[in-house]
């Protein structure tokens, strides 16, 4: 049985508080063998990743090199499904063009009294692209953090993925040559994270570290924060779907699955004000849960993160949503639209009944990079602008000097920082 | 003596590396402290801030309150200086009109197959502002903070300041009335950054925190990240100025002491092809401090962390700036235009001999709160987007979605995502 509220319920509101209280996931405290780990890095380079690759990984980055060759690279290309590569060259196509459109414009202008104020937007020099090992090894997680930093002009995009046993994923490889990746190294953990970072005699260091990772990963990646950017820290992935009445039960059910289907962490909810909707979602959700391959993970993750949501009016499932502040929200519904207006908090909106979630996860062309845990609240999907960074430019003549001067002058007086405001009257005079 | 490099010698590129290299600031380890104290707060709600605000700021809340009532804000603001406020207003207003500009587009275009793709733009519902105590307190920096949260729609804005001896600001009270902060709590330290991220029975939770801090505060903000957004973590203050011999030796020495006075470890570095010009600019800066009220702060940062670097020909100074990626950067040249398109990291750029960094510090209008410590290789300055959100919108019809289901599924099969792929063939069915 799946978690059913229902908005009439006397104790919803404690109900619905617990379930967004609901810890999905162990923190495991990994942050002191983290801190030992980057600071072998720090001190021994590729020595240290050598050694710790062998202890983690299994692997013997002397016997097998810690760069992946181009050679090896477009033999692993070569060994792919044709299908799929296509289908990834169609998936990178429409990333990239739509990710195009995010690049922001430089702008100039002169005030009122004829002060110059601009920004100029430019591109971070490199940027390190982690990759998960095993089963979380993604060839769209590669183009959806790889091509936006392409687009945005990253001269230098480096990716790390572990090998453990040796073993690198084809698709993965031939997912990063797609996408113009222009270094890739088999090292993995909080070692890849501390030479991104710090850099050794191979890998030389980034400005910017992205893509998801494990607890350790995590915990690196908030370790070297301000010596290099970060983007978010990931967390389980999640999907809320508000349907009314004109909703599919089979396709809805599909949409929760392919959810939970990621992780036994993972969380789909429902809201609906339609009961039988509600109903026969649930034994959808059963009935194909039986015939999936990862039956265990998607069973897991609905029996103890999945929740039926049933509300008297559909609209009150707005504020609902944005309490929940989903990374996906799917909207079925009559008023669709309406409903999609009233949204503040969600990192991507999939309207209407023929965009399930898989298709913005592989083709839709906007980014499957989004905020999870609700973390919508204040983060955004990764985007052209994670690549960028903008420069603010000021110019005054001797007229605008005269003009703002003297307001310059009292506040630099008033916060004790006299050069502050000497600067500005030794040019006044 | 400052540190003189040059170009031509031999050594200068090591020496120049150890000029970017050099640490500038004691990295305190108060992890474990900080770990602590959040612990305490997200335990014990406000008695913790009573009590730990009691141990640090020898204040006791339990007297006076732990929220600054509008009363004390308005009797605060009536007791400063009429042309100050007068001047502070000014400034408000500049920030605001320019950071107006800032605000970005939603949009919704169809691609063409039909596929309908968008974004939109929303503000975070709450932010946290903290403010440092003691003579770090600037009203100016409550203004960078605020105003920029307010344009961007944050419904509502809460300040947090310590009060140590129970003293607060007045100047920094008025700063928040006028910039439109909702809440002002007299709370300060990682105890502060505890109350924002976990929320107590006074202070709700918010979504986010800005604002520069303490090494607690600053360790603080790292390990809530993730709970709640955060801005960048501060670092000491810097400023780099380009200029040949068209430069005024007494108004760029001027410029390097304004930013000096700031912090022992604040930097200060020219750049010019012309030897006569450092030769004056040293004697300038001599001369000046002699008579500075903050003079043993600008001496200190001068002596250990100034320097003038000779280059042969004035275009070599982009390449090395960039290496330097300093928040403030001043460029007072015949081709000022040129070298100013030719930089590609920097915070902020000051172009001409009448633009002081201590404008735009105060009322240029753009933003003060800049990336230090070569952050600007990855880190803009603050603005509206840091108080905004994007959610992504996605909608297909029938026909988009054959024309995407294919590669969909083929991905999602590739990936093992078996419940991705049926996701969408259940509905090409």
């Amino acid at each position: 049985m799946v978690l059913r509220l229902s908005s009439a319920d006397a104790d919803f509101e404690a109900r619905f508080a617990a379930l967004l209280a609901m810890k999905r996931e162990v923190s495991e405290d990994v942050d002191a063998v983290v801190a030992t780990i980057l600071d072998e890095v720090r001190r021994n380079g590729d020595a240290a990743l050598i050694e710790l690759s062998k202890r983690f990984d299994r692997v013997d980055l002397e016997a097998v090199g810690l760069q992946v060759t181009d050679a090896e690279i477009d033999a692993a290309a070569a060994d792919c499904d044709p299908e799929t590569l296509k289908a990834l060259t169609f998936a990178r196509d429409r990333i990239e063009s739509h990710h195009r459109r995010q690049m922001p414009a430089n702008e100039t202008y002169r005030d009122d009294i004829g002060v110059e104020l601009g920004h100029r937007w430019t591109a971070l020099d490199s940027v390190g692209l982690y990759v998960p090992g095993g089963t979380a090894a993604y060839p769209s997680s590669v183009l959806m953090n790889a091509v936006p930093a392409k687009v945005a002009g990253v001269d230098r995009l480096a990716m790390v993925v572990p090998a453990p046993d040796g073993k690198l994923s084809p698709l993965v490889l031939a997912a990063a040559k797609l996408a113009g990746v222009d270094e890739v190294f088999r090292v993995g953990g909080a070692q890849a994270i501390g030479a991104l970072a710090y850099g050794t005699a191979t890998i030389k260091p980034v400005a910017k570290i992205v893509g998801p990772g494990n607890a350790y990963v995590a915990a690196a990646k908030r370790r070297v924060f301000g010596t290099v950017g970060i983007d978010m820290i990931a967390g389980p992935s999640e999907v809320l779907v508000i349907a009314d009445k004109t909703g599919n039960p089979d396709w809805i059910a599909a949409d929760l699955l392919a959810q939970a289907e990621h992780d036994a962490s993972a969380q789909s909810i429902l809201i609906t004000d339609d009961a039988g909707l509600a109903d026969a979602v649930e034994a959808a959700v059963e009935r194909q849960l039986a015939v999936l391959p990862r039956k265990d993970i998607a069973s897991a993750s609905w029996r103890d993160f999945g929740a039926i949501i049933l509300v008297g009016q559909i609209d009150e499932a707005t504020a609902l949503a944005d309490r929940i502040a989903p990374e996906h929200l799917e909207i079925v519904a009559e008023d669709a639209d309406d409903l999609s207006d009233a949204i503040r908090h969600a990192g991507a909106i999939f309207l209407g009944a023929h965009t399930p979630e898989a298709i913005g996860d592989y083709v839709g062309g906007s980014n499957h990079v989004l905020p999870t845990a609700r973390t919508a609240r204040f983060a955004s999907g990764l985007g052209v602008l994670d690549f960028l960074k903008r420069t603010s430019i000021l110019r005054c003549g001797p007229e605008q000097l005269k003009a703002l001067g003297g307001a310059a002058i009292a506040l630099g007086e008033a916060e004790g920082l006299h050069a502050h405001a000497r600067s500005v009257s030794i040019r006044m005079n």
